[in-house]
């Protein structure tokens, strides 16, 4: 296979031994990854302790870095939570194989048979950040879909992510696969993250879950294909025609129930007709919940807590306690605001008008669009996938949540009796 | 939408044009797109004179440029061929839209309704060489699976692409549709290229046809998501248990029948068994079909046409009268060639043992595998696509020939009453 990467080093080095267990990987029954995927989830039940005693290397670490509670919250592992990180590769292993599936086929008219087959991509690089069950979870939804995953997690988190993978590894070369399914690479410095992105050839995907700038910078620099994780700066209209009991909770729902998930709604339209019955409710209970609102002036005349809104703030994504809002003319304009500001993750409409609701659905252009429902319901788990490596905000390949088939690629399978073209 | 693109040139104001053409596009039926088909396919016939005194300009400038026969007639239009290209619109128009197909859906156990539903891209760049039918094509698809088409053609065609597209663009105003759903980027420098590369967020996926090096360029440069339509260096590999009569016919075809297509074969791997029953009866067929086999030493022992074959040329795609032949001890040593030396196109195997079949099959890492058949199906015409804008040989998004569905995407449709994440 032809690449473009520079001489050895550790990312070539570990990216050339993925590949050859991926070419492996490729032909294992399901039952044999399944095998694995249980003695993966053993073995962490059976070496929580050292699991542990890692990871209090890396609090002590925090600690004296000065990370914050919330981050080393996320950082945290117990007993409890190995044994949930456990399950979560069983339950991986109950799911559908992707690999195989005939996406379509059919015999064409000189009698060639066609079928267009799922395959695995071959091998995967996960660039994340924060919290160590990403390590386990992007390592199990990798070897379900047939694919060696090359992990490059945070340096916060590098003794219990190598904890983990030599765990993993070990589990995976018991149940008989190549421990190469799994790497874990150099989190120390941003040389790995350089090279993964420049190993075009070697690495079939790259997928950065993180920061804004982080993405950012892969998907401007990356020569390996990459799928964006993007930013969701979302939106909630409250149309003309909405229920505004219903819109309350979406809004509401939309916001609060998770504060700084890509899903969370972070911008609030309102049709002017319902303006005066709804803004004083829905910011009376925003400010309840402890949500600054940024709105412009027809918002601000309302409440006295509406902190007056610039240009920045429509395209924002908070991910804190802050919401932006305006009020908007038209469903017309609701969808030209969106499609100004948004970032095409997701966007819901509350309305009962189905004329409305078509419209909207027609004309947005993102990854997801709600009618009536709020917008945390763009995950994988919500959408019955039982596995989701991140949600693409990007048009190429996988758009939305990421299951099992987006961690896949086709190849055309011909079968003739001496077929030839004339 | 944000866009890192510089600030307004020829290429972005042109991609900023097919943007707003792409957001009405998107929600245009069928029939419309379709009465804009038949209308361009009307217009070119009608304006044929135009359109073939510009085809005279780019032919008296070729000649004075020294351009060979081969290529002059790859650029001539004629009446017949006008009335050709017009027609593959017309046939354009009958194949079903992709958008707005309902991948899947369903119910979810909460009551939502998931869909997922197929949306076009946006804003397509192509950037293609040579036959002024491209841009035909290209506009013809793009319409129809309600993109917008940036067309950078070559400059050697500069006459005939403008006239082409002007002819395009007033029928599809006259049909009611954007005009800038067509457009053509300047063509008489790098630069168009360059910026329609650097437009992420103004054109949404870039298809290169052409030279390697075109290629080549545009995958390592681009920001924007790109579609590798590579380089083919296809194989045939004929099995110990290979019906011989097939496999000749097989190889020939996969050869001569067009030597400089995309799918074209460009080695031949011969096992071991059939070595001595094969090669001489091979090996004669094509020195009279007028190919020069570039062999192995196995291969040249058996006749004194054969040049001895460098390392080089296993990983050559001739695109001329020529071939690279090998013999190989097992189907594993075939599959570990074509592993080594393939740009993941087209391989096929002939052979008649089912256990043969199915381990090539399994275990080929290409866009195509085919089985007793000629390489030459790989094509999205053979496939009954209809349509075709190339054949892609990456992994994310498309692989293989391209059709209306790979130029779309999709987007979920999220339905419920007032539901709440809990």
């Amino acid at each position: 296979m032809p690449t473009q990467t520079s001489p050895g080093t550790g990312t070539t080095e570990a990216a050339k031994r993925a590949r050859v267990a991926a070419t492996a990987l490729a032909t294992v029954t399901r039952a044999a990854k399944d095998a694995a995927l249980h003695a993966m989830a053993d073995a962490l039940v059976a070496r929580t302790p050292e699991i542990l005693t890692a990871n209090e290397a890396d609090l002590t670490a925090g600690r004296e870095n000065g990370l914050s509670a919330a981050i080393l919250d996320r950082l945290a592992l117990t007993e409890e939570r190995v044994a949930g990180i456990a399950d979560a590769l069983r339950q991986m292993a109950a799911l559908a194989d992707p690999v195989g599936e005939v996406v379509r086929g059919g015999t064409l008219p000189n009698g060639l048979e066609l079928r267009q087959i799922r395959v695995p991509f071959g091998v995967v690089g996960i660039i994340y950040e924060g919290r160590p069950n990403v390590t386990v979870d992007a390592a199990g939804i990798c070897l379900k879909s047939g694919n060696a995953a090359l992990l490059r997690g945070s340096s916060s988190a590098i003794h219990s992510n190598t904890a983990l993978v030599a765990v993993l590894r070990d589990a995976v070369a018991g149940a008989g696969l190549p421990a190469d399914a799994v790497q874990l690479l150099d989190a120390s410095s941003r040389d790995s993250v350089k090279e993964l992105m420049r190993a075009r050839g070697l690495v079939d995907v790259l997928i950065p879950r993180g920061g804004a700038s982080l993405i950012q910078a892969v998907v401007e620099e990356s020569t390996v294909p990459v799928i964006e994780t993007g930013v969701g700066n979302c939106h909630v209209y409250v149309d003309a025609a909405a229920d505004l009991d219903k819109a309350l909770a979406i809004v509401l729902n939309s916001k609060t129930q998770r504060l700084s998930t890509c899903n969370t709604a972070e911008s609030l339209l309102v049709h002017a007709d319902v303006a005066e019955a709804f803004l004083p409710r829905v910011l009376a209970a925003l400010h309840e919940a402890g949500v600054t609102v940024h709105g412009s002036p027809e918002v601000a005349a309302y409440s006295a807590d509406v902190v007056p809104a610039t240009e920045d703030d429509f395209g924002t994504e908070y991910l804190s306690a802050d919401i932006s809002a305006a009020v908007v003319d038209s469903l017309d304009a609701a969808v030209a605001h969106i499609s100004r500001y948004g970032t095409q993750h997701t966007e819901a409409i509350v309305t009962e008008s189905v004329t409305a609701a078509r419209e909207f659905v027609a004309r947005i252009d993102s990854a997801a669009v709600m009618v009536n429902a709020s917008t945390r319901f763009t995950d994988g788990g919500e959408f019955g996938f039982g596995a989701e490596i991140g949600i693409s905000t990007q048009k190429l390949h996988a758009r939305g949540p990421m299951g099992l088939p987006e961690l896949t690629s086709t190849k055309y399978v011909v079968t003739g009796d001496g077929h030839l073209r004339s």
